[in-house]
């Protein structure tokens, strides 16, 4: 191997860490917090929001783009909001530097004070219901369908790459309705588009599922989510979709008079996911000798790399190759081929393995003689000979299988991972050895799930949407309970 | 006329105004300087960005994304970039706010404040090429071909909607190279691809050019530039390419070991294209009724709208529209069938007249009796009736003629303002008349150019590519000159 990474085993925080930087996802800026996204990752991310932005349109919904700053006030004007918010945030205080009179360099101005300090936002929910308030006057105004792509601003304390950094990227989809029925079923369809963007796209299992209280987006009446389950047994909230009620419409006087000129606030829903879906992608499908991607979301799907002697032999491969690329492209199959004379095949090898390429074919003077090629699947590092006829056929049906198998490994695991518990002990012990998601039953209150979290670090990861009534007693005070919910340790 | 927009001749800047807040493409926003794009503006800009992108990938680049934020000492490494940069920024000091203990709501929390303040970026070459440090050790890390799609902020006093606001979108190529020559082939491939897209998708002819001193990008070698003309005889910089010597990898220690093992600073370029651009595109083709948008980047190419009295009538033209429809879209034709009962067809010519959309098909029953739709392009307003056979081919036609005829239009307009100058009484006189581009010998110095843009508040545009050598005399001071320059007032 040209480049070490730590086993999930010995380490799985550093394996993942190792991955991100080895395989040329990200790395570390000189800004603490915030990550640089390098052209692999970014190729990921594009291959993302190009599916999900189509989702999103062929739901009815545009893209437009709101400010970048929040005037401090804002964030005040909705109760929950400014509580959950307004704590670690990005506050611009000055708009201008200048040339210190006495030498050192550049100082602040500071007579270039803000007379109100603009916060860099950390979601738009604020800055959109105070621009809706002058877009909407009358039932025909609604349904309001928006989406912005966009950099938000959380100060964390502490970050890891893609999981949780000061900046980050995402989608925040902001939607005005007539009805609380139907900004309810905004927030649901959305939600769904999430979970089949996860599972369709990511290969990623979700449970769709509605946050305790204590979970809940600051602001939010409901917050669904979509929970996912990493291979170390902690749960990674993936996407939420958020019904609003009509609490920003309250905080920023947004009405409209409906089909009988009766006035009334409107209601909302807000609903993102992020760039930490990256990190979900990784730590859901990869192993100890580098990524495993989805075939549907890698930046290449299939490598070709020449294995030869002679320059004889090199010419013949270099025209199959060309061949094979011609009828993958065809097909919409993203290839390269990879002749650099400086690697060896095995280093190149290594390389795609750890790059996570879904397919990697090796060709070399025997094989063009057997008119075959040598395919090796990423996910099972399975081999096999394949006829060069046809070649490209049998890769798109590949790539279709890979994509199937990736996410009934992941799927197999989060099932034989869902672990029903019903007593304290039982609770305690499966959270530090199998791990996973224990469905037990709670009272209902924020004190016991409060409790629970600070006595093990679990916390209530959803109540799953098809979740069955079943009565029973809270895993922690016994009360009763009609509904179990799901528990983990999460990202 | 459902909303009425100010002429052009009665006033021009409220025209612009005018148009950009009624056609829906952006909005005011609470925060000083920053707008909003709405949905129809940013559907324009997806489009730009779309083509754009593809020229970028097409050329070899890729994508990354850099931090929003850059430590303040970053900034003063490379002597000219601070001096054009560190002025008017936004600057963050804290990362809290906190409750007021005396009850006045949030504040500041003076114990977040940061030990070095950040700047929110105005352009990304300070963090990009401290980054790039670690990236690059020997020429085999070269080229490195690096976009970026960002947000930046410049706290400028003056804004205008999309043509000068605090925070804009834009993208920024930053390029590393082996050699002076590789990186100054590199500036003019991207102005070439500038000019490219701004002729034959946005129908705006440019004149590409190199920038005076006075008007380089702080921390250029050379600056260079494509600058088209609005229909006030105004300027407009339209994108700027800079081939940065090796400035930056001095500032920032980025030394890459050549073939032969000798350790040598990389050399640099950047270049730019914003939300500017669609500044640039309404002024430049609209008229007095509203947009005029180029065919191959309006969100919407194609309305059909129903003229009609009985629900029978509707019936028949609502098949026939659908109909029409699908054969556009087979032919990657964008449209919409707008048969809102709310409103009257006349209303809606005005609407989508005001919106730029440069087909409108109006069909009535009698029209599907003669087989025939009244086809009415947006440049001209002329009217036709055509054939339903193959109407959509016939539109897929007159739709490429129209992209053809408004470039047509703005060129033949730049062309008839573009005046060779050789007294300082014309040249005083023709700004205050013609406008235009004035071409004019210049000796030179950075202080004429001063001079006369104190005088005149005419700037020297550009010393165009293609300019003639001719020997003359300054049109200010009489020195000897051996070619002439572009001088206009600007946006």
């Amino acid at each position: 191997m040209s480049k070490e990474i730590t086993s999930r085993e010995k380490d799985y925080s550093q394996w993942y860490n190792d991955l991100v930087i080895k395989a040329g996802l990200a790395d570390y800026s000189a800004v603490r917090g915030c990550m640089i996204i390098k052209p692999y990752g970014y190729a990921l991310w594009e291959n993302m929001q190009r599916q999900l932005d189509y989702m999103f349109k062929e739901t009815g919904h545009s893209n437009a783009y709101f400010p970048l700053f929040i005037p401090k006030s804002f964030l005040s004007r909705e109760a929950a909001h400014v509580e959950g918010f307004a704590k670690e945030c990005a506050v611009i205080t000055h708009y201008r530097l200048k040339n210190d009179p006495d030498g050192n360099g550049i100082i602040v101005d500071p007579d270039a004070k803000l007379e109100e300090e603009l916060i860099v936002r950390p979601t738009s929910e604020t800055i959109i219901w105070n621009t809706y308030k002058s877009w909407i006057q009358s039932y025909r105004d609604l349904p309001l369908l928006i989406n912005q792509w966009a950099n938000v601003v959380r100060w964390e304390m502490r970050t890891r790459l893609f999981l949780r950094t000061t900046e980050f990227l995402w989608q925040e989809g902001h939607t005005a309705h007539a009805s609380a029925e139907e900004a309810e079923a905004e927030t649901r369809k959305m939600l769904n588009v999430y979970a089949s963007f996860a599972e369709d796209w990511m290969a990623l299992p979700v449970i769709k599922g509605v946050k305790s209280a204590n979970e809940r987006f600051a602001g939010a009446v409901d917050t669904y989510t979509i929970e996912a389950l990493m291979q170390d047994g902690k749960a990674l909230q993936s996407g939420t979709s958020h019904f609003l009620g009509q609490n920003f419409a309250k905080a920023f006087d947004v009405k409209f008079s409906d089909r009988d000129n009766q006035l009334d606030y409107v209601w909302a829903t807000s609903w993102g996911v992020s760039t930490r879906l990256i990190g979900a992608l990784i730590m859901a499908h990869s192993d100890d000798d580098g990524l495993v991607l989805p075939p549907r979301l890698a930046p290449l799907q299939v490598v070709i790399i020449p294995v030869y002697k002679t320059a004889e032999d090199k010419q013949k491969i270099d025209s199959k190759a060309n061949e094979i690329r011609e009828n993958l492209k065809a097909l919409g199959i993203s290839s390269k081929y990879d002749d650099d004379d400086n690697k060896r095949p095995g280093w190149k090898f290594a390389e795609y393995e750890m790059k996570g390429v879904p397919v990697r074919i090796a060709i070399g003077p025997r094989d063009l003689e057997n008119n075959a090629a040598e395919v090796t699947r990423r996910d099972t590092k399975q081999k096999e000979m394949i006829s060069l006829d046809g070649i490209a056929n049998t890769i798109k049906v590949l790539l279709d299988k890979i994509q199937q198998a990736i996410f009934k490994k992941a799927k197999d695991y989060r099932d034989a991972h869902i672990t029903n518990v019903d007593t304290w002990e039982a609770f305690e012990k499966l959270l530090d050895t199998k791990g996973g998601f224990l469905a037990a039953h709670w009272d209902g209150t924020a004190e016991t799930e409060e409790k629970i979290k600070e006595m093990t670090k679990a916390t209530i990861r959803c109540i799953p949407l098809n979740q069955p009534e079943e009565s029973g007693n809270c895993i922690l005070t016994g009360n009763p309970s009609n509904k179990r919910v799901l528990f983990a340790r999460a990202y």
